[in-house]
């Protein structure tokens, strides 16, 4: 008999995160769910990432009821959600109490599995938002954000591996998300997991298809022990996405592995998806094909199309190579952290300014915070005189503390704040959605009424004048860009830096 | 020390045949020559196939003047050509004496390795170019085209790769068309041809990526013992074209493995491509993701689209996945002979007419020919009330011997018809490509001195007024429609059928 390789399908929502710029509506993932629910999967990630705040900026949907739908519509499955940790789904810390109060929302709405992650690999700042999903009984995913660097190493990996299983955490992610795993680390740090941990351990892997060779390192990590990977239905994969559903099965007939997935319904869920493409052809990556130079800059394939358009905005099209060089070294001079939301756009950003004004010659707030610990530890060690930058810029030190324990406790001001808003029904889960994103949720609340709006577009209507290229097409990935007027020997500069899904 | 695994770049042939129908010319690919003959190739495939059909029919170019070109500006290199043995480049059997010239003029003019395949993997169907390829003092590669049947076996393959062993082949090839070939039997197959006919038999691997698990079963081909793989520059690479260079190097880093290729000079073909490339949208293979589905119905990607346009025009669109389901059945009553040209395309229309019309109430003479013999034989038993049928159609016999062995010594006819037409130049070479393709010779011939078309466009200039659909946008490959009027109750059914690339 061969082992059973369990599946996490991505397609609602890691898939059009990664190639549709987070903007499916709801309304166009329902007639698949039943066939998703019934293929088999281990887990199907639906919530979370960027879809929250999509839901709330661009589709005019509440994400708690898309949350409630999929638990209707899913009764067999494992929801599975991403969370940033103590950001939770936004781009700050929160204070512990908000942690609890949101995973446990998420769970009281049908959440199953929290995949928990920290963009710098800081077990601090996991460890609360682990703690509650145990709390609530439901299945916390400790990850692992795979990057590569002189410092870091399969033994580090396990290190971090054997402290997310002391957390309690039920099985070990280990997060790939710019394609940067190979099929020899993808084994070494599986088998070492494995018996650092135990067979017992889960270990879950989740790759994008970006320099397209994590297909070789999802089987290679299988090879190792692996119980579970992550896959997208083929009509919505590859690119900047994950490697196709179906690919995966197939690829393991006659090997002693096997995913007991119907497909029958996997061809289904792809045919219903490929017609729904089309739809969003606007939002649609660039990217098609294969980036190995991603290897060398590390940064996600979705931001480099981004840094390129906007540098171009800039009048300075000609200069995204020069960036790509930086970026490894601003990195460096960070401490090496993994290039993920929301450090990849920190670190992405810094790389633009210092080739158009110098090296450090303008330092981003982001940026300072993040050399002076305000986003948590790295592994590596930053580099003092640009430490130095930051505390002159920034006017304050550099802290070794987690960063959440400098917030004092918040919920209570958020929910005052959040039931003074016009629209908010009162519940925690509307105070939580103001908690995220205070300005965007207080234009949702008003026009919430008005009901979700799908932002497909039928691919045979007549096409309106073309749209102008930038950021007003709404192309893009959903969260936050980071935009500065710069000012230099008198001349303005406006930077804008789109982070990366 | 990694072992070092060689690589065939396809860039030049193989990949713009499968993805823009053959149509790129001589002009769009010198540039890129140099880095291509210095990145460290095991060899450069550049010929053959397609290549010479496309260049007389549609690019006015003198397929010997661009083997001769290619011989000069990749000096370095091993220049690679697919040859469909006792078929040579064209779409019958040849008589051995035409075979015989045309190998040793394609020596001449600079060829270095001759892939050598059958379409039925009949040994006959090989065996004298094979001979002549030797006499030459060139490379002959014997071709082993992957299928999945019930009666093709790792056993049956090793049998085969042993023939061609005796035959005097310097390498073995195991060719995957279709994109059938999973990692596991990938693995079998080139374990078992090592063990039989010994580590020194050098096992080339050429697969294409159209159902998404290919760059792993090159992985575990690699790991069997494979000597070369073949893939693409990344930017003409994937959908029913190849797996990406630029991944397999990156994919070995850390293993017992490794290419020695030159990034950087592949960086920079791939880049020049990348430009290249939108000048042919309008030849672009409509297939850019994974297609599973060919698992089952073994008809490669490239013929897929052309059926479904062509069922189209017949106002049968909706009887597509009906011909899909049948084309297994008829390809199990021919006696379950690999899919590719020709045989894909005789039993794909075949298919159609049975969906058409009713099972077998009208066969095409190609299929009754494939069931009398007429190609070659095949590893299983024809259906014998098909067969009857056949020999009832076709109004001849079965035969048991090679096909080639009825026909007479055809050189000297063949240059005197040659020599007579306006245009000819005179050489041997003239002469074979008037024998290849008489019509489009003849037309050839009388237009050559205008040099070659170009059919790439700037993309950048307004479109016109939009193409309409069907084969007369000279979309879809290269090689000859088989088109039909066929008669049935009094109406008559126009069905074309476009073969694979």
């Amino acid at each position: 008999m061969p082992k059973t390789i369990d599946v996490t399908e991505l397609i609602l929502r890691d898939a059009h995160q990664s190639l549709m710029a987070t903007r499916m509506a709801m309304e166009d993932m329902v007639p698949a769910c039943e066939d998703i629910d019934k293929a088999g999967y281990w887990s199907v990630e639906c919530w979370g990432g960027a879809t929250f705040d999509s839901c709330i900026r661009f589709l005019n949907e509440d994400p708690w009821e898309r949350l409630r739908m999929f638990r209707k519509l899913l009764p067999n499955s494992r929801l599975q959600m991403l969370l940033r940790g103590q950001n939770l789904l936004g781009y700050r810390h929160y204070e512990d109490g908000v942690v609890d109060r949101f995973v446990d929302k998420a769970a009281e709405n049908g959440m199953d599995v929290f995949r928990v992650f920290d963009a710098l690999n800081d077990i601090r700042n996991v460890r609360r938002s682990i703690k509650a999903v145990r709390k609530a009984g439901k299945h916390a995913q400790g990850t692992i954000c795979y990057t590569v660097s002189p410092l870091h190493t399969v033994t580090g990996y396990v290190e971090m591996a054997e402290q997310l299983v002391d957390l309690g955490c039920e099985s070990i992610c280990i997060k790939d998300m710019a394609a940067l795993l190979k099929p020899q680390p993808a084994y070494d740090i599986v088998k070492a997991i494995k018996n650092a941990c135990g067979e017992e351990t889960r270990v879950h892997v989740h790759v994008h298809a970006t320099t397209g060779v994590t297909l070789v390192s999802l089987m290679k990590a299988i090879e190792a022990g692996a119980d579970c990977v992550d896959t997208a239905i083929s009509s919505l994969s590859l690119g900047p996405g994950h490697n196709p559903t179906e690919s995966l099965v197939e690829m393991l007939e006659g090997t002693p592995y096997a995913c007991k997935l119907d497909k029958a319904r996997l061809l289904k869920v792809k045919e219903y998806f490929a017609g729904i493409r089309p739809r969003y052809q606007e939002f649609l990556s660039n990217i098609t094909g294969v980036e190995t130079e991603i290897f060398d800059s590390q940064i996600p394939g979705g931001m480099i199309s981004n840094m390129e358009s906007q540098l171009k905005q800039q009048g300075a099209g000609d200069k995204l190579k020069e960036v790509l060089l930086e970026v490894p070294n601003v990195r460096k001079d960070a401490g090496y952290p993994p290039l993920v939301t929301p450090s990849s756009q920190i670190v992405g950003t810094q790389a633009v300014f210092n080739v158009m004004m110098g090296r450090y010659k303008v330092l981003t707030g982001e940026f300072a915070d993040l050399m002076l610990g305000y986003y948590g530890s790295t592994l590596g060690q930053r580099d003092p005189e640009v430490l130095q930058l930051a505390q002159k810029h920034a006017k304050k030190d550099a802290i070794t503390s987690r960063p959440a324990d400098l917030l004092k406790p918040e919920w209570d001001a958020l929910r005052s704040a959040g039931l003074a808003l016009k629209g908010c029904n009162g519940s925690d889960e509307d105070v939580l959605t103001y908690a995220m994103f205070p300005q965007v949720a207080q234009k949702f609340f008003t026009t919430r009424s008005e009901g979700p709006k799908n932002l497909g577009k039928d691919p045979s209507a007549k096409p309106a004048a073309a749209a102008p290229a930038g950021p007003d097409t709404g192309k893009g990935p959903v969260m936050t860009t980071i935009a500065y007027d710069v000012k230099l020997n008198g001349k303005t500069h406006k930077v804008t830096v789109a982070p990366a899904t």
